[in-house]
This record gives C-alpha cells, structure tokens and sequence, in this order.
C-alpha cells in the first residue's frame, strides 16, 4: 500500500489541484453551482476509487457527499468527515497566484482551499484508495461523510445527523481539519472552541448623506457603529459583555499544567501569527487565550466608501461582523441573547441597531484516554515517524459536537495541516509531504482500528457527562 | 433668448442626458478615459455653441477645459467655474436606476453627477448658447474653466491657477455647484467650509489570522481602529482632538441673528437629511453647526470581509477615511498636523498607525454687499421669480477659496441644485424646471454684469483682509 502511494505521487497532487480548482466557497450565493460542481467531482471520484453507495445527499444548502464500504459485519465501522467547501478568498489582490489555479511551489500547494479542507480530506480518501487498489478491501467498515457548509456553520448539518443517524452508525470518526505542529511534530486535537457569527448593523438617515452639508449635525452610523465596538471590550483585553465570563469552565491546575508543558510557548504562537505584541486576558497563557478562553473578533465592517480616493459621504447604514469563539461551558444561544442585549444597551439613542445571528456551533472535547486516541497516536508514529502531542485548538469544527452529542460517535482530530498554511487568509497552501504523510497516516490509523474489537474497546469507554479523565471533561 | 430657451427645452435635457452618461469619475483610476471622454464632449460641445479658443489642458491629473469669449475690450469679463468629474456611484446597489444611464422621472433628471455638478455647470453654457444663437454676441467677456478633479480636491488646479493667471484675468467669478432652499426660494451662497481628507491606517499582524486559532492572542487591527475613532469626538459630539478648535472663529451676535432669520431650522435640516435625532456639538443651532462650526466624519471603513455570510478572519489591517470639515479660521496645514499627532498619541502599543492625506481645501467667505451679489440677485429675480436668501453651505469648493485668493477675482456662488438633490449619495438627480430656471437666471446675470462698468464697480469694492462689511467678515 506504501508502494501504492509512493508510485503515484504526482497523479494524487495532480487530482488534489483538480479538487482544489472548483471555487465551491459555500459562504456567497454566486458560486452555488461552483460548490455543487465541486461535490458532484468529489462524489464521482468516490466511486472511481471503489467505494460504494456513492450519494450527493441535498440539505436546505449545499449538499453533502456520502460513500461507504461496509462488507465487514463483525468490524469496527470509521465515519471519516470532512468539508469539500472552502472560505471566500478575499482579498484578492493579495494573493500571489489566483487562488483557484493550484500551483505547486517549494513542496507547497498554493489554493483556497488546499489545506482547509480539501487537502486534508482527500488524504483519507487516497488511503481507501491504496487500500481497494492493492488488497481489494478495507480492514474495517468505512461511511464518508464530506460537507459543504462547513465554513458558513453547518446550519444543515444538524437536521442531516439525525434524518440519518442510522445510516451514519460508527464506531468512531476521524476527521482532518486542522494544524500539527511541524512536519516532524503531529499532534492530536482533543479540544476546540465554539462559535457565534452575527451581524451587528447599525443605521441612521434614511439614505447616505454629503458629509459637506451635513457633517455635525446627526450621527453617523458608521461613527456610531465603532464607538459601540469599542464597548465590547474592556482595556486589559476582556469582553465587556455583562454575564460573558459566567459559564467559563476554570480547568484545574493538572490540566493547565499539561497545556504549559505540552503547547506552544507564547513566542512560537506570536511567530505563527506574525505580530509582535501580545494581547488579551491577562493571566492566561496565549495558548490558554486561545483555546479555554472565549475570544471576540471583529472580522469585517462595511458602510462608507472604500475605493480609491475620498468620497464626502455619511452613509446611512453600517454594519460590522462580529466573531465570537466559545468555550466550555458556555451556550452560543445563551451568548447570543447577552450579546443582543448589551449591544442594544449601548445604542446610542441617535440611532438604531440590529442583530442578526448567522451561525453558532458548541464547544467539543474529547477524552485523551479513550482507545481510539491510542490507535491515532500509533498511526501518526507510523505516518510521520513521531510520537503525537495532544493540543487544545482555538478553532471550530461544528461537526465534532454534533457527532459526540447528537450521535454518541467518538471523534479522533488527526491534523495534517501546518500552522503557517494560512488558511482563511490570501495565499493559503498545504505542504505536500504532509499530505503524503497523513495518506500513510490514515492507512496505518484504519489497520490500527480494524485490530480493535468492535464496539467493545470504542464505544464502551465513551461516556460523556460521567467522568473525568486524567484531569479532563468528558465531552459536554 | 427666453424663446430659444423654451422652444429647446427637450434638446437641452437631452444633452444634459449625454453629458451624465459618461462615468467621469475623478477619484477612481479605471475611469481615467471617461474622464477624458467627458472633457473631450464638452469641449466639442462649447466649440459648437460658438465659444473660441477651446482647449483641454491638462494637469498632472485629470484636465481642465478651457473656453472662451472676449471681444469686447470695454465690458466686464465673467469667469465661469464648473466641474464635470463626479463622485463615485457607491453603492451601486442603492440605485434605482444605472447611474450613468440617465432617465427622467418626475421632472427629474437621475444620474450621477446630474445635480453636482454636470446639470449646473450646463445651464450657463445653454445660457451662452442662447445669446450667441440669437443676439450673435455676449453682454460681456466670457472664460469658462471646467475642471475635471472637484470632487477629488482640485489638486493640481491651484498651480494652473497661478500659472495661467493672465489668461483667466476676471471681474468677477460665478460658480454654480450648491443648493437652493426650493424650486420657488432661490439662495446666495456666501461662505463655504473647508475640507481636509485624510485616511487612517492601523496595521497589526503581518498576514490575515483565522479568528479561531488566534482570536484572544492579538489585537485585531480593525478593533484597534474602532476604538482610535471612538476617541476622535467626545460624549457631547466636540470632536476630542486637542486644539483642534483653537483657530475657529466665534462670529458676533448680529451674524449668528442674521444667521437664524435667513438659514434652516432645525426641523428642516433633519428633514432634508431624513434623521429623526440632532447630535452634534452643544450650543449651536443645526445650521451654525453644518456651516460655522467643523465637523468630522467616518465616511468608510475597510478591513476583513464584507461579502455575504461570515468569513473567520482578523484582517491584518483596516483603514478608515476620515473627513474634516473646516471653517475660518482654521487652516487645513494645521489642522492635518494636530490630527497626525493625536493618531499617533491614541494609538496601541499593540498596532502601527499611518496618516496619508488625500485633499485639503480652505475655507472660503463673500462680501454678501458686493455689486456681483445684487447683480445675482436680480438675476435669481428674473430667472425663479423670487428674491435670493444668503446662505451659508457646509460644503467644500476649493476653487473658491483660490480663485478669491490666488487670483483676487470675486466670487458669486448661484446654486441650482435643491437640498434633496442626493448629491454624492445613489439616485442622484437634478430637478429640470431648476435646469431651465438656472438657465433664464445665469442669461439675466450676464446682462446685469454687462451693465456695470468694468473693475470699476465690480473689482475696486473687492478687498480683502481688510475690512468688516455688514457684520460678515471678508473673505481670507
């Protein structure tokens, strides 16, 4: 199977940038066909390689792929999910090469997309590939599961889970969807955060007005909307919320001891970020600031003129995007009602405000304990030649809650991604060893789990709202 | 003349319809040819009407059109100023119609630049035409200076000026690119604010973050930015940059008296602008705060994303545009000092700041006693069948402020437009019994010109810096 994989190098790089060449960013309505056309190649390559049961699955959105290989009745049964869509790829003019002609420079592909998600998601699918191609079967049963609405918060995804919850029975699932260290350091995910995307507008005039004629005499929206931002935050960095901080987990000094001694140094994640200053809670570790501490990002604000050149104009609406990431054991609806209630608190009464949600997603943690952890850490030691380091990420992936809770399926984070791969940002790229790395890795995580006993050694152990493990929650 | 007027009406809307449709907008560089596509119609349009020694001339930007007509050593010479560049049509999508595909609705003509400046500027040349189709000559010398970077702060017209001075000798200076109070209450503008553009720049990490992984760890640039403009105007609408009012003049009692006779209520301007709230400063009234007193505004911000749904990004900079307006005595070298200062003072530790200016413009001030000011009132008289108001606008010319100062020519300011003309915002339009009316009353100030004796009655009362003439002070 290694073989496999090692002969046919360029062809998988050569199929990946073919995958990474659709424009399918599920966030804006003009690439709908573009994010349709991308899963109807991703569905057709599926069957290519031999798997079964092939299906473009419609949600009220975009629609999900889905492809299974179950002929083992007494084997354990892997759900691998990952997202076929991709973030909008502004700005533009930032981009070295068009980010949706795939290029390879320097061992890195370049693409919207490459790294988050597609590059991740079809290293799995090459190792079912190198699988049916050689031995002509899998060592455990395999249900694919690979979304389009992951970056625009899987609004579907829940309804879909429990339509579904029997064709989608498994004794585990893995997905790729995030960073490892370093090509020689793989690390295991077993925390990420929440999120809560909302839209806050603010308007005033009834239509935009010449900022000549009647500039200091009403408030500009635009004016009004950042001096409202600038609430949301205190001076030492925290959320000004009232009521934000209240369902904070405080985690025990075990588990912030292990944090310390596993994660990275507030230095290296400056390094990653490229800035210079810290910046946040205070008495938290950068690395507990974005993990076990919940975080408030501005991420856009419209409402104005931004061309070239000065336009005299007070704009008659503004709007800004807010993005919150959550921790255990807060609720996005809870925040979200304090966040509609605080922004209308400091609404100056000269204008009028909004709020609309546009998606939420809880917090997930995993159990480091649990035995497909072990299985992971044995099949990164054989795909990457290095023991795994378990990390908290400061990210979201909405799905993990939704399979833990909703499913009861114990959820494995296997990154292959780097943390300079850029994604979300203009010149995003996947290192390509890692991707051959984590084809081996999954190769090695599927035998590793096919010697396990079926729903014995997986799901027994996973017991959520009970325990306490090695000084972590359980899954909540 | 009146005849010729009347009988061409609808060849003169659709002229005017012709001129609109070219998108000559100054400030945007992929609109360089429609610049210089405009020019080139109206200076084949004034060359047809039988003006003489058209030129385009051209700047270290966009050029100006010259035209003229001077056979008449003993009479007095008027120069004309307009502007047929026009502001930007953002947002496009607030349009009811396309902006650069005029139509008439309701008497109006909609299209960008139909009101400022195009529609105002073309009545005294209609005007122009009316005397040399039907009398075969003008009352007096006629220049007419059509610019082609109003709207982007005149930058390069302040050297023309001084290098040309010979060629635009003039008695007095009329300009047409403000507003009456209605179709039926003609208005006198006599003083104008000042105006500096400047833009703002926060920058912070080197690239674009994924607002999971690094939300909490930096401060976003945007928030910096919001929180830097939260500090720009106090709780009270004062704007809060130290000694930014030190140079502002207090007038005496009978102007801010004659101020209140004359000018809109409050009530009104609110109306115009479609707000139902005042805010501002403390102590004045709407009118002494859009005219007397200065003001700033946000007039758009830029950094993340602003398409359709959410995008999980910490955009590694954000830039806002900032729009001063000023009044006397403040001088826009100044002022750009103080705020480069302040900037700089409220910026974090934890981001770089930039100021770059974009325009500057002084402030500008008529005698309201001068024989050119009677010569407009009889003018208004005849034209709309009402006697003109003196007003003061919030706005910005900066050719006024140089044509009075640079070149000593006095300048009458004989607006068109109607306050809900939508200058600068979408739907823009001209209402067209204005365009005809505008027409009648610039034929009727050529004539009333015409009978004053030259620079005797006209430049020779023109002194500025030197003296108070009914309580309004002279132009500096």
């Amino acid at each position: 199977m290694f073989a496999h994989v090692n002969a046919d190098r360029s062809r998988f790089v050569g199929e990946l940038a073919e995958f990474v060449r659709f424009p399918s960013i599920s966030a804006q309505p003009t690439h709908t066909a573009d994010v349709r056309g991308c899963a109807d190649w991703l569905a057709k390559h599926l069957h290519r390689i031999g798997l079964e049961q092939v299906k473009i699955e419609p949600t009220g959105g975009h629609p999900l792929v889905y492809a299974e290989w179950d002929r083992l009745p007494h084997q354990p049964t892997v759900l691998i999910y990952g997202h076929y869509d991709v973030q909008p790829a502004d700005p533009l003019s930032e981009w070295r090469t068009d980010p949706f002609q795939p290029v390879v420079r320097d061992n890195n592909l370049y693409g919207r997309g490459a790294s988050d998600d597609k590059g991740q998601l079809f290293a799995h699918v090459k190792a079912l590939e190198a699988y049916l191609q050689t031995a002509g079967s899998l060592p455990v049963n395999v249900k694919c599961l690979f979304e389009g609405e992951e970056e625009t918060g899987s609004s579907n995804l829940p309804a879909f889970l429990l339509r579904h919850r029997n064709m989608l029975q498994a004794d585990v699932a893995v997905i790729s969807d995030m960073s490892i260290l370093a090509p020689d350091r793989p690390a295991i995910t077993y925390a990420l955060r929440g999120a809560l995307s909302l839209e806050v507008e603010v308007s005033g005039p009834k239509r935009d007005l010449h900022s000549g004629l009647f500039g200091g005499v009403v408030h500009n929206p635009l004016q009004a909307l950042c001096e409202m931002i600038a609430q949301l935050h205190d001076r030492t960095g925290r959320i000004a919320i009232p009521g934000f901080y209240d369902k904070v987990r405080a985690w025990p000094a075990a588990e912030r001891r292990f944090m310390a001694r596993s994660g990275p140094a507030d230095a290296q994640i400056l390094r990653n970020a490229g800035a210079q200053e810290v910046w946040g809670e205070p008495d938290f570790s950068l690395y507990e600031r974005a993990t076990i501490r919940p975080a408030l990002s501005v991420t856009g604000m419209s409402g104005g003129y931004r061309g070239a050149g000065p336009k005299s104009v007070i704009p008659a609406r503004a709007v800004a995007k807010l993005n919150f990431r959550l921790v255990p054991d807060q609720d996005p609806v809870e925040i979200e009602h304090l966040v509609r209630r605080h922004v209308a608190a400091i609404t100056p009464s000269t204008v009028r405000s909004r709020v609309r949600k546009q998606s939420a997603a809880r917090p997930a943690l995993a159990d480091r304990s649990h035995p497909a952890m072990r299985a992971t850490a044995a099949a990164y030691a054989r795909g990457f030649g290095a023991a795994p380091i378990f990390l908290r990420s400061g990210g979201t992936i909405p799905v993990v809650n939704m399979l833990q809770e909703k499913l009861g399926i114990p959820t494995v984070l296997m990154g292959f991604a780097l943390p300079d791969d850029r994604a979300h940002g203009p010149n995003e790229k996947f290192y390509l060893p890692n991707f051959f790395n984590g084809i081996a890795t999954s190769i090695a995580f599927l035998a590793e789990i096919g010697m396990q006993q079926r729903s014995r050694s997986l799901r027994a152990q996973h017991h959520p709202d009970i325990a306490e493990v090695a000084g972590v929650g359980m899954v909540r």
